[in-house]
């Protein structure tokens, strides 16, 4: 299996890939969305201008690390959804705002403030929601209305919508309610976004949406966006909430058995340092393709310690090669600085993480 | 707190490290067995430099690609703690063998086959033992004494000694299980080493030891090195198993208050991208120095969400610094393609983390 590649190596499956970014692409079209795909996932520009030439309007990064690296590549309509503070990063997105449409979402007056110096055209930026994840932003209805009316009293900021991550949806037990989740995801904003209209604030951007969410919020009426990101690879965690399968698990850890150090254990060549510790604890976090009756023990920084099921001990000898499913596919993306995509179960390609590792 | 320094940053404070250095080698030099320490930790050679220098004998390796590295920089005395299989990797140390000293450990037949053909001197192997951490190697005794003829029989190969890793110690609830399990880990070695003696094949060397477990490790008679990684850094694993600090804790995350969304809610500009997912669910699995009285509460790739306790909700405004120290300071420092020195209180040097990535 690919023995032009020595393992551990990540390699991605461009036809599963293409057929992940139509699918998302026509969901946002028949739901008259407009698609912004987060670029975390691949961190690749390549990649990016794949999911631009299939329909997206634009992309979201997290960090001025990932858009830099886009816009390097010619992108030109970036949503940085990560409030930006402090004078080196603000200097940077000056810098950005010259070659690119930026906005940017936030949750505070103080980050508004420190946009709103920036000069130039005002900042846009969407206000950010708590929707139920507990990390940034207020509570939907007044409490957010109020917060949008405090921050565009700031002067150098527009606010031109609201954003949400219902990232709670990740623990969604059963597909119903999922779909509750996600409903509510999208209206939610929008039933505040009618709240502000009644202050006198006009926001023309409902920006939602997950790769578990984005398929159910995107009929929500009044929505205008969705952001999802692991929808382009997919893994095990998409796998558990029944949005992804193995075929379109399109990122994999290619790796050895180094041991067979028992008749039951498998040990692989890949570990946390390709896979990371996420998810671990879930049940099936780590897959190995086409193997069912393999199951993934421990993971440690350079090992992956599975355990074959009694009547398969005869087989996956020292030296089989096999593909492992990370559970979460934007966090292993990041430990690699190359991976090498595959067409036709051909290698053909090597794409370089353009944006690894931008922690800034 | 470093303004000069961008946040996220991993900053190393150099004053700890030389510590954590000096307080190691005393520990070898006390029991007379020697140190080479596991660079996986910091990936540095200049940090490699200063242990040798402070006394060890060599250094351990996971990775063909961290050996080159350090290689690179003159290191010439490197032991690769992970079985080296297939050819593209066989040629790598066979040109790695060229400009060092290199001994290899393993656990089976088929991987010393594939040393055997390497030509040159016969490879150094240590045989890896299973000490209770259920990952590689056979039990002590009998089967592994087994497995050292077998492999003592494949041409081109010399067994050396005996190697383990008591990974189990990781998951001691008191000191007195830590210890215990520290010096089973040299005992079941000694012994077994005894009776590959009987069996005719005499091995000089047994080494043992982690970070928890070497200063225990170190004193059992007939153990003749250790190889602690962690030791440089530590991070909070360590702390909880008693043997670190957070003054000795010297590989931090140097971070920024992003948003204060609720009165006890402290959102950081630094998740898993900077320190990982390792340790999720133990407690205190990260901690904030200096600020006894913040809770992480979870971390998300870009987002650390954390809880200050009643009394202390008008702190840490938007825009406030804090240092984050990561359960698993190996991993954390894999995210980074620099860290920043810090000596006195000051940033000094920049440090690139030179192994960083070494998958292969």
């Amino acid at each position: 299996m690919y023995l032009e590649l020595d393992t551990p190596s990540l390699v991605i499956d461009l036809d599963a890939v293409r057929g992940n970014i139509a699918e998302m692409a026509e969901t946002a079209a028949t739901h008259g969305v407009r698609l912004r795909p987060h670029i975390k996932t691949h961190k690749m520009p390549e990649l990016a201008r794949m999911q631009l030439d299939a329909g997206a309007s634009g992309i979201t990064c997290a960090k001025l690390g990932e858009a830099e690296v886009m816009a390097d590549a010619g992108i030109d309509d970036i949503l940085l959804a990560f409030p930006i503070w402090g004078e080196p990063k603000l200097r940077r997105l000056a810098a950005l705002r010259e070659r690119a449409r930026v906005r940017v979402s936030l949750d505070s007056v103080e980050v508004a403030a420190g946009l709103g110096k920036l000069g130039g055209p005002p900042v846009e930026v969407l206000v950010e929601v708590d929707t139920g994840q507990h990390r940034l932003g207020r509570p939907p209805g007044r409490p957010t209305a109020d917060l949008v009316a405090e921050i565009a009293a700031v002067p150098g900021v527009a606010v031109v919508g609201l954003l949400t991550l219902a990232g709670h949806a990740y623990h969604s037990r059963t597909p119903a309610e999922l779909a509750q989740t996600a409903r509510r995801e999208g209206e939610d904003l929008v039933a505040t976004a009618e709240l502000c209209l009644r202050d006198g604030i006009e926001l023309r951007e409902i920006s939602v949406g997950s790769t578990p969410t984005a398929r159910h919020a995107a009929g929500v009426a009044g929505v205008t966006e969705i952001r999802p990101g692991t929808y382009i690879f997919n893994d095990t965690a998409m796998m558990r909430l029944g949005v992804a399968t193995e075929e379109t698990a399109a990122a994999r850890v290619l790796t050895t058995v180094i041991a067979r150090s028992t008749p039951e254990r498998v040990v692989f060549d890949a570990g946390t340092k390709c896979l990371t510790s996420d998810g671990v604890g879930s049940p099936g976090w780590i897959r190995a393709v086409g193997l069912p009756h393999l199951h993934m023990d421990f993971l440690n920084e350079e090992h992956g310690v599975a355990r074959l099921e009694a009547g398969h001990h005869d087989e996956l000898p020292v030296g089989t090669r096999a593909q492992l499913i990370p559970s979460h596919a934007c966090a292993a993306v990041n430990l690699f600085d190359v991976a090498y995509g595959v067409e036709g179960g051909q290698v053909t390609t090597e794409l370089r993480v353009a944006a690894r590792g931008a922690v800034r």
